[in-house]
């Protein structure tokens, strides 16, 4: 029996004053609470980067789970290797072959999901008032992983191909003892823009000549609707890269799984970072993805979703043509899940997005993808895997009426 | 096609130099390099905290899986919220409750097994320098994922009881401004000992007085063989506490699942630095579990399981009772997974480890749960969990011979 009255009173902490000063620098995602409006019923969201559930190759997770319990259960259940699955190594090292990246056993390792690869780069790499370099529109993911380790950001000018590299050689120069720079070369997000093979070779070159690696992103690469794929940073110059990519879009983001290819000498230390940070990645969904993997059924999938992306891509952009103010521009992504609209100069898609819940639409307004939010005001992201081609001409449709109430608000004010 | 000789001496990083001062922190776990030696063929080991794999619920899981993606594919394999699946959350409330724990959904967030928890908090709350108070024996992993936030550690006694509340008042009155103190009331690893209600409410009154917060590591309490459960603290002063489990010791660590409770208004920071770990913990991990958990095949299974660890440290008693030398000594703990065992003072358990290599068997030395390695330099801990009974009475007879070794060369040196 406790007896109450001791406890009566007690003091108790303050939460806030205990805080570390890194978790002052902690914001939530834009994202993720967008994420939260638009799971409202009847709202169509434009907004997360969501695969087609519909897709989903259930009765293939299921046939894999039969098999692993049958013949895999104990290491499937049981703690095991920071490093992770070998077998789902040796897949993934036959895979990105097929793009020229030269993996072995011994540089890959699991992650969850990209997200956890972000952290454990910043982790690595970032102390507080490091210079990293980006595009000036980056991953928001990244920016929320990065800002807790305090450092700043040097952006780069993009264009319909990308960074640029006149701007990337004077960020550069301008920006001596940068860290690293962090790219999405293939269907950007949210740009959604591919970086030219020439780029990527002048890219290898000035990261070599001002002494900085490149962390490339490649969440995306597998997800080509059209053109020739292009050789990956990795393929180039391996040993001043660091390549991360992950099944959250080719499979499913529910399986939090990752992986990073690091130069063998930077291995050891993201393995010891990985340890202290949760042990391992699930040993369930390691072998359970391994076996969807060598049945080929990851293949098969992701040639099901390229053309079921490719046909979304087409009746967003379609219906934009019908529905958006012709002075509306955006991309024309060659892959990806994303396409990327800029507006007149004079509209802010901040102020527009709460129009669009209203109208029961959601997208992710362009200053989220800004370090610091200094950008993107009349710029909006799109997904168009996420929903069906009927639920895409009435989003559009939707935001098409927001885009009139603001512009109306605007000449009428 | 890629000129190749525009690459050709590419300048490329020095990844030591590249690091973060952070990373230079990082040390692998002495315990995950034992794991390795370990697995060896032919080594049985007491080393690491490992369920019996032959106890495994594998058809459950088979069936839970199946009842998954016939009803909840898509959630379990989509994105989800950061804060984890709520039925899931509504199963441990119960379960809780049980031990008088008051948690509601909105102070419960899931974590990649405990030690992503141990992440988190570090993350939170640990600024460089700060003191953490903790066991001078204490769980290494806690240690690990601490090492990278550069703490400094203060350390109270430990008897059998558990941590000493006089050595505690003097260890708060010695160390103004500690950040919070971490204990294991529960089957401490590794002493094994359990901390009385009457330690509990005065560590509670303790925090009050010099204004620190609690970190209740409570992996083993469902694992208790014999005597009555304690209240855990987080019953007794659940707004200045933050209490951790995990799933990794009831039902299958390669699930990597763990919880925190925390108090409502230190969550908010909690949530928002596990969406930039990784978003969020495994969606079809979550419903799996949440399956097995409502089936009540988890209450199940720990029965079984309370019953097969209990034989299994009274038959490892029994065995060092015969094989190890009259000085030697150990806890005999009332539940959880290890045995503390305290060798005679001029023993080394660090070398006595090799002649056990020799010997085929393995154990944890004790100085790798002393915060800088300063202690238990005649100590091991070892796991009764794993082994079946008739490897342990084997691996107890190797390990009763290098200590016999050992102390033959001591006499003839």
């Amino acid at each position: 029996m406790v007896d109450q009255s001791r406890l009566d009173g007690q003091w108790t902490t303050d939460w806030q004053e205990a805080l570390s000063t890194r978790a002052l620098r902690m914001k939530s995602s834009v994202i993720r609470e967008l994420l939260k409006v638009s799971m409202l019923p009847g709202v169509i969201s434009f907004a997360g980067g969501l695969p087609a559930p519909e897709a989903f190759p259930v009765r293939d997770f299921r046939d894999a789970f039969e098999w692993v319990l049958e013949h895999e259960a104990v290491p499937a259940l049981q703690y095991g290797p920071t490093e992770g699955y070998p077998p789902l190594k040796d897949y993934l090292i036959e895979a990105m072959a097929k793009y020229e990246i030269p993996a072995v056993r011994d540089n890959i390792l699991f992650t969850n999901g990209s997200q956890q690869a972000l952290d454990l780069l910043g982790r690595a790499f970032i102390d507080v008032g490091d210079t990293i370099i980006t595009g000036s529109a980056t991953y928001l993911g990244a920016i929320q992983a990065w800002d807790v380790y305090g450092p700043r950001y040097a952006t780069v000018q993009l264009d319909g191909q990308g960074m640029r590299m006149d701007d990337l050689e004077e960020t550069l120069k301008t920006n001596p003892g940068a860290k690293f720079i962090y790219v999405m070369p293939n269907f950007h997000n949210p740009a959604g823009t591919t970086l030219p093979l020439e780029r990527r070779l002048r890219l290898v070159e000035l990261a070599g000549e001002y002494g900085v690696f490149i962390v490339e992103d490649d969440p995306y690469g597998e997800l080509r609707y059209e053109g020739q794929d292009v050789t990956p940073i990795e393929a180039l110059h391996k040993e001043n890269t660091i390549y991360m990519s992950t099944f959250s879009k080719t499979l499913a983001p529910g399986l939090r799984l990752g992986w990073i290819v690091a130069p063998e000498r930077a291995m050891a230390k993201l393995v010891h970072a990985k340890q202290g940070m949760d042990l391992h990645t699930s040993g369930l969904i390691q072998h359970l993805t391994y076996d969807i993997c060598q049945r080929g059924i990851l293949r098969a999938h992701v040639r099901k979703i390229r053309k079921l992306y490719r046909e979304r891509r087409d009746v967003m952009i379609r219906c934009m043509e019908e529905q958006f103010p012709p002075e509306a521009e955006w991309t024309r992504p060659q892959g990806g899940l994303f396409l990327w609209v800029r507006l007149p100069e004079r509209m802010d898609t901040k102020e527009l997005l709460k129009l669009a819940v209203e109208e029961k639409v959601a997208f992710v307004p362009g200053y989220a993808f800004y370090p610091g939010g200094s950008g993107g005001h009349n710029c909006m992201r799109l997904n168009f895997s996420n929903a069906r081609p009927e639920m895409i001409e009435e989003g559009i449709k939707r935001l098409g009426r927001a885009i009139q109430r603001q512009l109306a608000e605007i000449e009428g004010a």
